[in-house]
């Protein structure tokens, strides 16, 4: 080393050291218990899992039985959206495994298990933005973040896009890795350095871990379907497009979202032949992506797609072919706190619901007899962030009303429900005079939603179950961590 | 508002509000004036900026102008590079706008005024890996920073492939909006929401401004070189290229860096016959990267380019079409403290030199007579990373020798140069006698570092002027922050 002053001012001490080669470290560790054993968990640590795998999930199953295997108890699992097929969490939360559940949405057996009181304390469910919110402000401290990747180098880059199961973007997890303490990939296709196109860089990455598989690909696809072909869909959505025709946002720069059922689909065909109709070429659409997204791009309908979760293999494609569909992080999507999230752009999301009530108020978190059957994901999000939204629902399912006095669970707040729109007829939001002069000028069939809930009630061939009255087995939050319901236990609480 | 419990147990206490829509905040200030107080900046503020538009940057100077006029002193210009464009910067220091400055490259006006000690503190020159390190670390703070972007929207999502002056990656500022406490986007190309495709997030950026121009175009691609075609530069780019050939590391896998001058590429350009003579594909190639980069990805020479800077239009184009040519951080590029960066992958680097002494230290700080000229950049990173570091130098220039018994500015150590390849032969590090060995017997003309120097000294026609022995004016510190050198003024100090 140079003879250099111990000191120089106005830059304070020299720092000095001999100077090594540094070769890459390795990330990459031989099993899941020694990931777990470098991260240092120890009961009661949050660990977090996305679910861009869907229903094909293997990752948080494998990694919840090595966590068991290790002998944790009392985890807290982060997820993003629980599915069926990670019915094995039920054995762990009634072994002690898992204390804590926090998420966007959960089906199947782990919300039937939930709303049977398996947990002591609380589930909290978030709106995937208010995950995000909670991860970047430090309410939920990652211990461990498992990222599945389709891909993976040995230095961390990790690839949607590759592999044997690839899914696209990995907009989720995207938060998980910039907050928590420690990041591990979980992939099935180890590739030669660099992983090409990377979703996640290597320096978000800290272990890699290779496993058998990390999923089902026809599991992945789960999200996707076509546009509705059945008359009485078809009928809702046209009416559907109908409303965004007529509310005066249908003009140049139009931005939308819809879910990835067969009537949002169908709404998003009649939208998108009004936009060809009128020359409009709109902004963006964004949120879960499909191949239906995709056309609507290619054909020139929108400018770009800002694609939080590719939802079929189409989707996937088009994320590494066309420069003008971009991945997004589930903050830049739909986070409350970070001065503006794409959703607060939209102009127009067309939602469903499980029940609508007399207030607008939505619910898509429990079923009629109160089970959890989801929750909010983007739900609220969006119908806050829109400037219109529009709610299509049938009058009934499975012989329960759905348009009802009050609904089981408050997922989204009437307040930003402006439209909802049944086989009935359409009712408006009475906070929107404005837009309800706009449809009923284009001649569209407006009814009062009191009128809608009578409808429902006489179609209804089964009465409104008894609300539940058990403890409270899981808290309803809205974007910005205030709470909008709570649920409660239904039947017997297990012991 | 529902009617809730006022706390649930395991959760606590419910918070309630009263739910509004959301309209998107508007995120465009009318002038760069309005920013710098939107930023609420103060005497002594650290304000940072990138190069990626190199010698046409007009960012830099309207933002410190407007800082000017805004009445600040004593700030802190924390930049990734100085060009000669920059020059007003030095009306800024002598008037005492501008109290201090670091980057990891400075030529120019700047350079000049900070050797003949026109800053009463010393400047701080870091590596690119390094400042990365300072600001994510938190050793730099830095209060706002100013990102020149090719085109920009309203909600701040930064494009660096669209508007009239695309300069591609913005791999450097990617360091500094996820650390700075405000982020100010400036751009001459506001273009409608969403801004395609954005190399940063609308979540990191708080303001964005537009300026009747960001830039000069033709000076943006001024680090753009073709490869050499006088015959001493080929015959060093040959002698470079077969040391690469004899080491054993050109096999399947090999990844490279090379800088963008004449000498560089045309090593690069016989490393790739060799790589197709071989049948050998590559990993990848990295930093700045040219369209003849480009070029050979296309050719299936390499899986990847990791880009942190496009230097021409070509790697802009490539960018976009490519999925193989992928964007990064400067932190992915050459970050010390990110668990491995990129640098530390490559196999072989060619870096150039204004000196380099007998311990192999070499200097691409000052010139000969000690004034400012660069500083690190990328060379001491990708030289500590890579498996094989190769300088390529002439014996002398502006009649000065090169090879020298001891640099003026130890920028990159010795420990970390494994070859010097000059026009009257190649040196081997004696750290590395199992290179030697392999190059000896591929019948390379290898000679002692000595013998180098001797001949240098021989064709010098200039003698080495005195070093200077003013007052330290800079810090030279390597990756990890610790000091190699401190560089001292030249001639008389200004007032």
């Amino acid at each position: 080393m140079r003879d250099l002053p111990a000191a120089v001012a106005g830059y304070g001490a020299l720092r000095r050291a001999p100077v090594r080669r540094r070769p890459a470290p390795g990330k990459v560790l031989p099993s899941l218990e020694a990931a777990i054993a470098a991260c240092g968990l120890t009961d009661g640590a949050t660990v977090s899992f996305h679910h861009h795998l869907r229903n094909g999930d293997a990752v948080l199953n494998a990694v919840m039985d090595a966590l068991a295997r290790a002998g944790l108890r009392g985890l807290h699992v982060a997820a993003t959206s629980i599915f069926p097929v990670h019915a094995p969490l039920v054995g762990h939360i009634r072994s002690g495994v898992v204390g804590r559940i926090s998420a966007a949405y959960i089906s199947g057996p782990v919300a039937e298990a939930v709303s049977r009181g398996a947990l002591a304390e609380p589930v909290v469910l978030r709106t995937h933005g208010g995950r995000a919110r909670a991860l970047d402000l430090g309410e939920v401290r990652v211990d461990a973040a498992f990222v599945a990747a389709p891909a993976a180098d040995a230095m961390g880059n990790l690839s949607g896009r590759a592999g044997r199961a690839p899914c696209g973007t990995l907009g989720y997890p995207m938060v998980d890795v910039e907050t928590a303490r420690h990041v591990v990939a979980v992939t099935d296709s180890l590739v030669p350095y660099p992983a090409v196109p990377a979703e996640i860089p290597q320096t978000k990455v800290d272990f890699v871990v290779e496993v058998a598989r990390i999923g089902d690909p026809s599991g992945i696809a789960s999200g996707a379907t076509r546009p509705a072909t059945d008359p009485l869909g078809l009928g809702i959505a046209g009416q559907a497009a109908a409303v965004i025709a007529a509310s005066g946002l249908l003009t140049e720069g139009f931005s939308f979202q819809t879910g990835a059922g067969g009537v949002s689909l169908a709404t998003a065909a009649a939208v998108g032949r009004e936009m060809a109709a009128r020359g409009v070429t709109g902004s963006f659409a964004s949120g879960g992506i499909t191949g239906f997204h995709v056309e609507m791009l290619e054909a020139g309908l929108f400018r770009a797609l800002m694609d939080v979760q590719c939802f079929d293999l189409a989707a996937v494609a088009s994320l590494g072919r066309n420069p003008g569909h971009m991945a997004m992080s589930a903050a830049t999507y739909a986070g409350p706190h970070v001065g503006g999230a794409v959703v607060d752009r939209l102009s127009a999301v067309v939602l469903g619901a499980a029940e609508v009530d007399t207030d607008f108020n939505v619910n898509v978190t429990t079923r009629a007899d109160g089970t959890i059957i989801g929750g909010s994901g983007g739900h609220a999000d969006t119908a806050q962030g829109a400037r219109l939204t529009v709610v299509t629902t049938r009058l009934t399912a499975a012989g329960h009303a759905k348009i009802v006095p009050r609904v089981g669970t408050l997922t989204t707040p009437g307040e930003t429900i402006d439209v909802v729109v049944t086989e009935a007829g359409i009712a408006v939001n009475p906070l929107r005079p404005e837009l309800a002069d706009r449809l009923r000028h284009a001649g569209l069939p407006l009814v009062s939603i009191e009128a809608l809930a009578a409808k429902a009630a006489a179609a209804a061939e089964r009465p409104a179950p008894a609300a539940p009255e058990g403890r409270i087995v899981a808290i309803s939050e809205y974007r910005d961590g205030t709470v909008t319901d709570v649920i409660r236990a239904i039947g017997e609480a297990a012991p």
